[in-house]
């Protein structure tokens, strides 16, 4: 703590993001990056955009990558923002359309999410209350509907699939809620960061784009860093009613005129024109997260149903391993996976989906662990006997 | 206005960034932009980096980045915090070190100043008082101190060299200012968007860089957008102690942990370790402005003493064109110049230091404005005569 620090700096318990590491190498499984490289034709965009014109500030407007993203969907480019990563806009999102503590009640979320909202809540001083997800961890719409019908509700924010759960509502579950929350005049924010994992050509699962026209309180967050393999380029995209996007675009304007530079831009640009690829390596990703279910299944895991890029998965109950000790485990074999120190999720491990390859290294881990844990049980009971 | 935004966002009057044209081709002297391209080195290390990891997040910590300032300046790198540009930056110390207008006297900044600041005092809900500059456009220090000394103040910001004036301080005078601040536990913010553009060899004018080891309440904000020609690239960083840098960290982990993608971090650090390539730019830019303010004032503009990459200056009284319509008739002449619609300045046209070429252009434009203009009064006086 410092004396220099306002009441606000010294409240806040800021996000902490997953390790990058920076010395040794590991199995990266932590932060559900995409195992692939971007586009070419990404890389070959920026390395053109770094001869023209750094010297000059980016069109703050975003105006090619608006027109590229609203062309891709079908929509206006008035009805698209871009920012910095989905983080940046998910805080502008907040500062926009929440109420602050002390003009509005609770915007909601569930406990178990994506754990900077409440980060972002804090920073803007806006209140929030959690609702619990079912004891499958899937999230239960009743309670947030019942809020809203009662007045007592500024607003609702979650991620479809949910983090760390992987868990997606269907779509019809989402027009629900978005309904519920239009008729209080409530902004309802869909966080779609892993939107494009969900299985293809399901009825049930994906994307509130479609009925996003008859929705005007219905903001879409989406990122590149996952389903474009672009982490490091930090680019993102909203989608809603001009006058949502309108609303980011007064809290950018108040914060920083240009958040995405001319490398960013031109690098998005290319990833949003190059579908194909994207569609190609993401089914992959698709597959694999198919197989690696199945294995860690039959290893005794439980696993929840992802449509995301990443797994939910706790250890098998009868190794005694408990989640800490079975990141640590992996950590130790040079795989990183992510441990949330947290009620009812703390045995469970998150593992971004890798490559098939990086998959058989840790599969070959975890039975390495199991087995281990087994014989020393082995041990432990002979020891005992004796 | 929606009915979606939130009070904060009603009632927000955004920033408005210069012009940045996008259909035609204009000799562009209206954002500070550096006329030179940017080093060799950076353009190098960007295409390389395009190359390597962008699936990957970027190190949030921005180690490498913070280690290249660090050593060049001379000090610690947990004194460096780097950003999505200055702008970033500044609304990051608005949100960590002013107090809110709940708990705290209002913070001071001149009345002509950077007009981002009071949009970013509004963003956080802080509230602010404004200090006239001097008849002569100078910022007095007298009435900062007597309101620090008061305890009527809660901080201070200001740009040196001011903006749009170009006019600086001496560091004696910050040092005054800085110290009378400390005194009051309060944070003094030097915004040095400009400092590289200070008469070299000055032992008056220049960075707060040597002081700063003292005064543990100082924070000083770069850029790389104007010094180091990368207004396109979105990089900035402060240098301050280590408790105000951890203090900014607290905000920027509660925003966006990465706000600095892969290729803006490598294009700094190439940057940063190119001081000579930019010491030969920055030095012409300099020459150029002593020569154009020369050639100014001979047309009869009065020109204020400038210590930044731009001039403030206004059109010969006796001509009888304004501000606003000297700024039209370089506009309809290819030339973009900036003009603030606002009390006391609007006579005023603030200039960027072009190359020299671009320079001629503008000096043979003032002539011909001039000119058309004497030739109409005359011709206005024969008419009269007849």
């Amino acid at each position: 703590m410092s004396d220099y620090w306002n009441e606000k700096t010294k409240q806040l318990t800021p996000y902490v993001a997953g390790e990058q590491p920076r010395d040794r190498k590991f199995i990266k499984l932590n932060t559900n990056e995409n195992p692939f490289p971007p586009s070419p034709s990404v890389i070959e965009a920026i390395q053109k955009a770094a001869t023209e014109a750094l010297r000059l500030y980016p069109d703050p407007s975003c105006t090619e990558l608006r027109q590229a993203i609203a062309e891709r969907f079908g929509i206006k480019a008035a009805q698209v923002f871009a920012g910095n990563g989905s983080d940046e806009i998910l805080a502008f999102a907040f500062a926009a359309f929440f109420e602050t503590a002390q003009h509005g009640n609770p915007i909601l979320f569930p406990d178990i999410t994506y754990s900077f909202y409440p980060v972002y809540a804090d920073l803007w001083n806006i209140s929030y209350g959690t609702v619990p997800l079912r004891k499958d961890f899937s999230i239960d719409p009743a309670p947030y509907i019942d809020l809203l019908s009662k007045g007592a509700s500024s607003g609702i924010i979650l991620p479809n699939p949910n983090a760390p759960t992987g868990m997606a509502l269907s779509i019809d579950e989402l027009k629900n809620l978005a309904e519920a929350a239009g008729k209080n005049k409530r902004v309802f924010v869909v966080d779609e960061a892993y939107i494009a994992f969900t299985d293809s050509g399901s009825q049930t699962y994906g994307s509130m784009l479609p009925p996003l026209k008859d929705l005007p309180n219905l903001l879409i967050i989406r990122t590149l860093s996952k389903e474009s393999s672009l982490a490091g380029l930090r680019a993102g995209f909203a989608i809603g009613s001009e006058e949502l996007i309108e609303g980011l675009c007064r809290i950018r304007d108040s914060f920083n005129s240009y958040t995405l530079d001319r490398l960013a831009l031109a690098g998005a640009v290319a990833a949003i024109n190059d579908a194909s690829y994207y569609d190609e390596i993401n089914s992959r990703i698709i597959a694999t997260r198919r197989r690696v279910t199945a294995e860690l299944e039959a290893l005794g895991f439980a696993v929840l149903p992802s449509q995301a890029n990443f797994l939910f998965a706790s250890p098998p109950a009868e190794s005694g391993i408990s989640g800490q000790d079975f990141f640590t485990a992996l950590r130790e074999r040079g795989i990183l996976v992510r441990h949330f120190k947290k009620p009812r999720i703390e045995n469970f491990l998150r593992i971004s989906i890798g490559t098939d390859d990086e998959i058989d290294v840790l599969l070959e881990a975890c039975r390495d662990i199991l087995d281990k844990s087994s014989r020393k049980d082995a041990k432990t009971q002979r020891e005992e006997k004796l």
